[in-house]
């Protein structure tokens, strides 16, 4: 089959690879219908080392189930699925908690010798926990909404869930990037009534606008702070909502949350240390949550509102490219010319 | 009048201060009965620059007002109060929210032209706001109790409420001084079901065992951590309560919370960055919460238990000096021969 691996930073391609098979009595494979690249994508693609690669990449998609292990049961050949960006077996005590990225069973498409995918296919470990059948068939108009239930949207849902975003809440949301704004139209869900969304890029905050979003703060840094406090009576917002992961972003949420408030991060750190000391977190009180977004946990919550069309997350995707043309996909989203871009085989 | 200041580090006087005096019409003037010395007051008292001294020391304190200012209601000349270790107005949106600490007309004992309680009287600003009236004389044996509410009480309640401790959870507490101790109370009150103490003072984690610990591990480090991960089946207690505030015990609160936890922080963090990555907080999606404690908001609520004595955190103390001796008591403390030194006029 082909498949897209990284080499290192900035050297993407398609090539052919074997063909996944069952290892496990409790894998499954699955023939890609459709998958998308991420912005996390974007943080090797920066910084990848080639003694670290090459990378198998892509970890959101819909599919086809082509062949299933012996301990699989509840899947058939031909069930149409959405798989969570972290497989799980969804029986352990985490995943009865709803903390399915802590599963000891679980692991990351594109490590440990499961594949990814952006591919023609993929191995799933663990996949009657992990695959979620769709009752739509693989030409459903739904179908970007549909993959965003793999991270995009389940990761903003996270960052507002752990933020514990109530009805009349007020929430700023650091980056514009599909994560961010689905955690606009996320906190939306969950009733906040003022949504300050952080971003410079217009045609996303539009798109963030129509999310949700009632305020747009273009500004960055000590700008974007103060402009945030100006907006909210000189304290800033109980939550926040960081959905980029480097420094600058953690600091603006410092300077944005009002005492006795929550940072909430669904952006991968790019860092190890930051300020958590009395003169940021510690004196105001603030909460800092947030990790890789346990997607499973939601699905079944979040797939109605898509099913009905009440919310239209698959918004986000702006671009459309072939498998073979998904080294052009990391490009373009690295230039900021797509917000995200969606893979179709 | 007589008062305690700290001119450096490891250099504490009683001296003679000028009376302290109504300056606003929000103020009163409280005659010391009962004050103590705290384990935050050892910080200075290791590192306190010569430069930034003399500072009034002492901010708990029992006491009959003698002067109240115009625009004072609800308090008497002749009441038995007691008062949070920092003052507030108790009306504004914070304080409504019982963020006292966060009160933009609050502050701190000892700064800011406001004294310290380690004297024989004080003012205390936003007085209406601060002091609590107590329904016993100032011979009651429920002093040393009472005098917990002011802080150290208080301050473990916070770590525990932070870490929304519940019915059957799991916690570790770091730290037996004082307001470790009183986390283990505070923890075992709010339904925690196994309570594991970590300190290495065993007069001190015996006292833990009366307030409620499970288990008491005297390791420190990845030692300690090992222990504990041993005790609760590999994966650490759901909440963590640090009551220390330096690096090892921040990195011990790390290693001993289980996935999806939280770290309550209560000891003042005498560090100003530290690990929030993925490798420490955000991986395994742990939550870290916590900072001053707004004790006002819990007198109304802990002061039952204390009058009717079912619980007695007034056993932390197990040394009692004279205001002139307060020096001996610093020394005492911090040489660990006292856990808590309580102060006479």
């Amino acid at each position: 089959m082909r498949a897209t691996f990284m080499y290192e930073a900035g050297d993407v391609r398609v090539q052919d690879a074997p063909d996944p098979v069952i290892e496990q009595p409790t894998d499954a494979v699955v023939r890609i219908v459709r998958s998308c690249i991420c912005g996390s994508d974007l943080h090797p693609y920066h910084s990848l080392a080639a003694s670290d690669g090459p990378a198998p990449m892509g970890h959101e998609f819909l599919g086809i189930v082509e062949e299933i292990g012996s301990d699989v049961s509840g899947l058939r050949r031909g069930d149409f699925v959405v798989s969570p960006f972290a497989f799980a077996d969804n029986t352990c005590e985490f995943c009865r908690e709803g903390l399915h990225t802590s599963c000891p069973k679980g692991g990351w498409y594109g490590a440990g010798g499961v594949g990814g995918a952006q591919a023609e296919a993929v191995r799933v470990p663990q996949a009657q926990g992990t695959l979620v059948k769709l009752p739509v068939g693989e030409d459903s108009a739904l179908l970007p909404s549909l993959l965003t239930l793999s991270d995009v949207y389940g990761t903003g849902y996270h960052a507002a869930r752990q933020a514990r975003i109530r009805p009349g809440d007020t929430v700023t949301v650091i980056g514009d990037g599909a994560v961010g704004l689905l955690a606009v139209l996320s906190a939306k869900q969950l009733g906040a009534e003022r949504i300050i969304l952080m971003g410079r890029h217009k045609d996303r905050t539009d798109l963030g606008r129509d999310f949700g979003a009632t305020d747009v703060v273009a500004e960055r840094g000590e700008e974007g702070i103060a402009k945030v406090r100006e907006l909210t009576g000189g304290h800033g917002t109980r939550a926040v909502l960081e959905a980029v992961g480097h420094m600058p972003a953690y600091e603006m949420a410092v300077g944005a949350v009002r005492p006795g408030g929550v940072i909430s991060r669904v952006g991968v750190p790019q860092y190890e240390e930051a300020p958590v000391g009395f003169g940021s977190l510690f004196g105001p009180n603030i909460t800092l949550t947030g990790g890789p977004a346990p997607v499973r946990a939601y699905i079944d919550e979040l797939l109605p509102a898509v099913l009905d069309g009440t919310v239209e997350p698959g918004r986000v995707f702006d671009r459309t490219v072939s498998l073979e043309e998904v080294p052009d996909g990391y490009r373009a989203m690295d230039r900021r010319e797509a917000l995200k871009v969606l893979v179709t085989p």
